[in-house]
């Protein structure tokens, strides 16, 4: 697809991004497009140089590539991070869809509620007493915001959105739709009949700034003190971020994994998807957690663990590989014995063998 | 329990199947039912002949049966897929609930969408700029439809369901609550200062006709192209599907399972529950994919696979029962080592041995 | 954080629990928080005897703590389980937030629906035909009420909150934000054409009286009869309660697990994070299933299992740890082959074990 622009000048792009032009610096650009997609008034980007080879189909009229890609018959912004440009041409230029400005009809704002002049609030949007809502920040249709809760400048909320009482946005938060932020944490007590009774969790969940949170996620309030993610961390969908966790600068958190509490992330932390945490463990910085880990306890700053329970990336991996050829092995281990008058011979197994294998056939009812 | 229809003949419920009555053609039918909770004026199915005991207590007034099935005293339908037709009966007879006609005072409409006379908006939805909702689509409560959505005809939309701008739904899709479709796909830069920028998401989401979708799930837009499903593909509960995936024709993809960026699923696939696949790989067409599997490569036409890493399903099944089988061997295997004296003897194994178990012995703690 | 209450002599907390009073039994209580937070005015809690040394700084004014614990200069209340009757304190005296008292005027309401004069119907609730909200139940903004929906009392409905059709709620339930109740099941016929075709669910979902479900959690309707979730218990975010289950009585299952249609758990059992079952299976009272387990087959009362396929937890952690050391177990196995001149000299191990190799080297990319 190709999204549009306000019509602008090469020269002009590349002032923004502080490149200069070869070709023609008047070319008027009105779109930004994949290379494929791109026609003659449309801006599109090279990622590296073994993209190169695409470049001779695209029927872009400008790109941005890197110093030494041949850009054909196109005009040509050269940046040393194609990518990084053209994603910031995108979001200077094609700002995101924004819904009518100002207060909608049909939003409900409790009376001590403030917001900012410059915020939108669309159709249906439901702001609750003492809540405020910073400078140029987007509340998309059918949000609802509790009481007491603070929202900062430049953030977009989108559909759905549930921020509980007491939570705080930093500036330039992205919620995607259906995330629920503040929910009560998953805390229980036995009581004196022996079933479960709830935990009480005062404490709230404080978002940081340029953090970006994606579809249907939901992160827990605090029992007493705070769910905190930090600055421009980056959260998928479906994830599930439980009470008093803390989530460093600028770790990514892929989509269906779940920290469980108080599960502390480093900054520059990445936890691969449908990933999990048990409670009250670190992920150390830049740490890397492989999808699908079930992770048990601490893991090294910088180290790559995967599996579950976890193991050192290279150690998980000779393990795996290792486990299919089990099966083989068990049979060569049988051969040793026979040739060592351990084991009768063959079809000799013993009862209680026979009958730990059952477990296992039974599997493929899973 | 029993869903009430506009009461109806037994020869005319045949009539609409093409099939033919044994017993009282003129039996009104006012009900469907499981077996066990059908009255006389209610109308049951048996799967299968191994479900024929059941029709000795059933108190149905009809049953639809395969032809060898003894229908006791009730009136019966005789065909060749009970089910099928007890699910066509429910469907045209006994049609889902429908909100109120019309358009809802409470929705809001954007003066420039182009609603059908004849759909259904109810209370609190949403229709952004330049969207559009084909003849007699049902949008239940609370539904956010954000600028230029196209939606087919016949659709229901459930509450709480979010399409976000661009999406395309064909004709019969039916969303559950709380669908979040069109989501910006997770795709990251690191800027210069290491740390990650949105890579834009200017593509959008098509769901084709017939398409079904579960509660809480989310299908992300593509970064410049279309994330897709096809025709008749039908997804479960809290299923994630990231931006540029595929999903093909009647493919089936059960509830928690994670598909990552450009996956791409041939038509009539399975992929059961809390499965996951890396990204950029294919699965075949009529693949099975079995529960928790997490792909890491493709998975050939017409196979079935289990595990994460996936193995094919005989493989895996037998390296699952060998495994549980594991402890055991290692044992012999120390036994064998010390009868060729590899080994010291019982109480003497070795240092590094014990501290590797030591890994796994906390694994409790996950 | 604090959370505030209405100022209260100590005197009358010790009495609303049963307790005695050690100190100031005029001090006024108006808050009450952790024991790093709590200020001279407020009431905090020491856990057990563990957290004994925490008491010398605390500022609070007030402790609830066991007997054999010095509470150093605070007053206190002693209690045989501290979390417990400081759990009530918050309960009784710090009730959780209410949106205004009544019935909104953006509330949509079916003419015949029947809302108790005492409960809460916030803004952009919609509530649907035939359908009864109980006394003092709140329903957060922007929550959906299909028709024929009940609802009983002092059940707290958080906002986008969607109630299907024929749902029933039983008293004090709790449901957190996001959560879906009935869905339709997951269940399809192969057409004559191949293609699934939905199999209708005409059942529904009932919801007993002290349950609380986590944010954003699916639990759908039967197909015929029921889906049941019995007396007090708890399921935490993002968990899938497929068509029929039944959960039993104060049984606890933990985010972002997964429970296939048909599922009988019994009551007082706990299913940790992560986990998933088959489908038509028995978990049974008292089980305690292990974080990303994925059952297979039934597991009996007051058992622990882990893993997937299931083991008993102790002969899982011995897989596990031997899992862990296989790969040096394969070489252990192969010099033993070499040892008995079953295998040749290194580096002559035959293509086929190295072609098996391959499949696990690549796991990495999972």
């Amino acid at each position: 697809m190709v999204r549009s622009l306000k019509p602008v000048r090469l020269l002009e792009i590349a002032a923004e991004l502080g490149r200069e032009v070869e070709g023609d610096p008047g070319l008027l650009i009105c779109g930004v497009a994949a290379l494929e997609q791109a026609g003659p008034s449309d801006i599109a980007f090279v990622r590296s140089a073994e993209h190169s080879h695409r470049v001779a189909d695209t029927r872009a009229g400008a790109l941005i590539l890197l110093p030494d890609v041949d850009p054909g018959s196109c005009s040509a912004i050269r940046s040393p991070n194609p990518a990084l440009d053209f994603a910031r041409v995108v979001e200077r230029l094609a700002p995101c869809l924004r819904p009518p400005a100002g207060l909608h009809s049909s939003a409900e704002l409790a009376e001590d509620a403030e917001v900012d002049a410059s915020a939108v609030l669309s159709a249906c949007v439901v702001i609750g007493a003492g809540s405020r809502v910073g400078p140029r920040s987007v509340l998309h249709p059918n949000v609802t915001v509790y009481p007491n809760v603070e929202i900062g400048s430049d953030c977009v909320i989108h559909s759905g959105v549930v921020l509980r009482e007491d939570t705080v946005l930093g500036d330039r938060v992205v919620l995607q739709p259906g995330v629920i932020i503040g929910g009560d944490g998953f805390g229980y007590l036995a009581d004196e009949q022996g079933l479960p009774r709830r935990m009480p969790h005062i404490g709230r969940v404080v978002i940081e700034d340029d953090v970006e949170i994606g579809a249907n996620t939901t992160v827990d309030r605090a029992t007493f003190d705070e769910t905190r993610i930090r600055r421009a961390a980056k959260i998928d969908n479906l994830v599930q971020i439980a009470h008093n966790c803390d989530i460093g600068e600028g770790a990514i958190v892929v989509a269906q994994s779940g920290l469980s509490g108080s599960t502390w992330v480093g900054s520059g932390a990445i936890i691969m998807a449908q990933a999990g945490s048990a409670g009250h463990l670190r992920v150390g910085e830049r740490a890397f957690v492989g999808a699908r880990a079930g992770l048990h306890k601490d893991v090294a700053p910088g180290s790559r663990v995967w599996g579950a329970p976890q193991l050192e990336a290279r150690r998980w991996h000779k393990a795996m590989a290792a486990l299919a050829r089990l099966p083989d092995a068990l049979r060569r281990l049988r051969a040793v014995e026979r040739e060592l008058g351990l084991r009768r011979a063959r079809g000799a197994a013993s009862t209680e063998t026979a009958a730990r294998t059952n477990d296992g056939a039974r599997a493929d009812r899973t």
